[in-house]
């Protein structure tokens, strides 16, 4: 049997556990063309939260009754499929439920690569941390010596940019919401300093911690926080627009950066970057953040609960600010990662 | 003599008259490394509205009992700097006066080619041209092929980039506040269609001239217009943020696009400029703007009336919206323009 998490009714304001319902249903046969995958890690990320109120701009609000829309990695159990054999490591939309069939298309990504643990294709070496990577690299253009700003530094994507902007020989500075937050962000995640939103003036601290300014700024956030990254930005800086969790949930009308035309006096670039434009390179983010994975230069930082029926309270956690590093859900046992690398 | 307006108390609000005093002083006298320059057209732009209420981000704000601040092009009458002679037509920050010394320093420009009249130094051939040449090549990034979005499309630096936009074979559409507006953008500077914001729902006209969405925005306005292109940009679209006349005389907070975090969904880039730094290559634009004008490709559109003491009139024309093309006041006999070229 399949179980799996459908939409019960749409949230309002925050989303409720009881917005959503869990479902026992057969798992479906296989057409040629189409292979089963059991997934083992559920993905959670802020954006989820407009898949079910709107939908954003691109994606489609998920229906009541829809199974809800996320990414998970698991390992392909059978197969009519010419291009994927039982036995291989998928990460791909599979939807909150154990079992989902598939036919390869839409984002299905098989790893080449997991270094370590499977569930590092939810996270480092998955659309999280190809993310940062393609944020950093395509987007910002960050260059050795840069200072950069990072928003929602110990989140999912944001403990990757700290760690891949200290490879890349950048001078990471973040910004999170709690002491002990900032402690993760300096001693684990490559950051040279972090700011506390909810203690610190952040436009002052800002302007302290990087007095010739910043080169490049990486909002997971919007709001305020953007605001004040704006008012510090240097000559010629970048800023990359990742994530928006500050506005994800807003009722009302949501909130622009009412001091935009400050990018003019500095000739700042601010650019929004959807990471599904980057999938031909998918491989080669893979590959190079495996390597600082095995090289010990990158560690992935997960915040792991378990069991499928947690999957709305582990969503919940992101907007309570609870989440330490990309936040999954274990609902499998992962015979896969132990001993393999 | 010399006659020039100073600033006699900071402006509320709209800038008005008696803003400004007009003075005669005498002329001074140069000492060496000095030039003095008879000023023949002074310059107006809506960004003069922030040298004189809190100067902005970069600029100073003027003093009271300063001479107000603004570019205006004219002759060297009298030198004693090498590189300026008795003959020179310059254009430079000489603020609101008839007589000006410089050294020579400060974005002072020797007009190498006037194509026409002198006052060009002020629009096409001046920063005006200058801004709309690197907004568009170097900021946005225009293309052949591209459909570009321009608001304030009969201002100075609008009547500018809707023809070089056709002439380096991208698609314009215009922006601009009435019919009769709307009529010069199509009829004599490159438009192919023209949008009047005080008669159409702004939104949908774009979406209905620009079915496959706007590669580039080219924006002078901000406010309601900026957010009205934001959600009709294509993929991978430019923003170049030139100006922002909705805002500069805002009282309060300013307002930010409160769809900016759309950026995202299409990899769009918003990219703010500012003249100064292309200093080092305005030749280039000047030579190449001035070969557009002499092979018939681009007609300087200019509005000019007449008098030093129209001048605090001619800046309230451009918040009016009463100018057509670049605004002039022509202060002294033009004897340099006549019959050269």
């Amino acid at each position: 049997m399949n179980a799996r998490w459908v939409l019960a009714r749409r949230p309002v304001g925050l989303v409720a556990d009881s917005d959503f319902r869990l479902e026992e249903v057969p798992v479906p046969s296989l057409s040629d063309g189409q292979f089963l995958v059991q997934v083992i890690y559920l993905s959670l990320a802020p954006v989820m939260a407009q898949y079910v109120l709107d939908g954003g701009v691109i994606e489609k609000p998920v229906a009541i009754g829809e199974t809800m829309r996320g990414r998970g990695v698991g390992v392909v159990v059978s197969s009519r499929h010419a291009g994927f054999v039982v036995g291989d490591v998928v990460h791909g939309p599979f939807g909150w439920q154990k079992f989902a069939i598939s036919d390869g298309k839409g984002l299905v990504f098989k790893m080449r690569d997991w270094a370590g643990a499977i569930s590092n294709g939810l996270g480092a070496l998955g659309l999280t941390g190809f993310t940062a990577y393609f944020g950093l690299f395509d987007v910002a253009r960050v260059r050795a010596g840069d200072t950069l700003l990072v928003s929602g530094a110990v989140g999912g994507v944001g403990s990757v940019v700290g760690q891949i902007a200290r490879i890349a020989g950048a001078d990471p500075v973040g910004i999170a919401g709690s002491d002990a937050k900032c402690g993760i962000a300096t001693e684990s995640l490559g950051y040279r300093a972090a700011i506390n939103y909810n203690s610190e003036d952040v436009r002052s601290r800002i302007a302290a911690l990087a007095p010739g300014g910043i080169d490049v700024y990486f909002d997971n956030v919007g709001g305020d926080i953007l605001e004040a990254a704006i008012d510090n930005m240097a000559n010629d800086g970048r800023i990359a627009i990742c994530g928006s969790i500050s506005q994800y949930l807003a009722t009302g009308s949501r909130k622009g950066p009412a001091n935009y035309f400050n990018i003019v006096y500095r000739n700042v670039k601010m650019q929004g970057f959807h990471i599904y434009s980057y999938a031909n390179r998918f491989v080669e983010a893979e590959a190079r953040i495996a390597r600082w994975i095995r090289d010990g230069r990158l560690a992935p930082r997960e915040d792991r609960i378990y069991g499928l029926e947690s999957m709305p309270a582990a969503l919940q956690r992101l907007f309570a600010s609870a989440n330490t590093g990309k936040q999954v859900v274990q609902i499998a046992d992962d015979t896969v990662s132990v001993g393999v690398r």
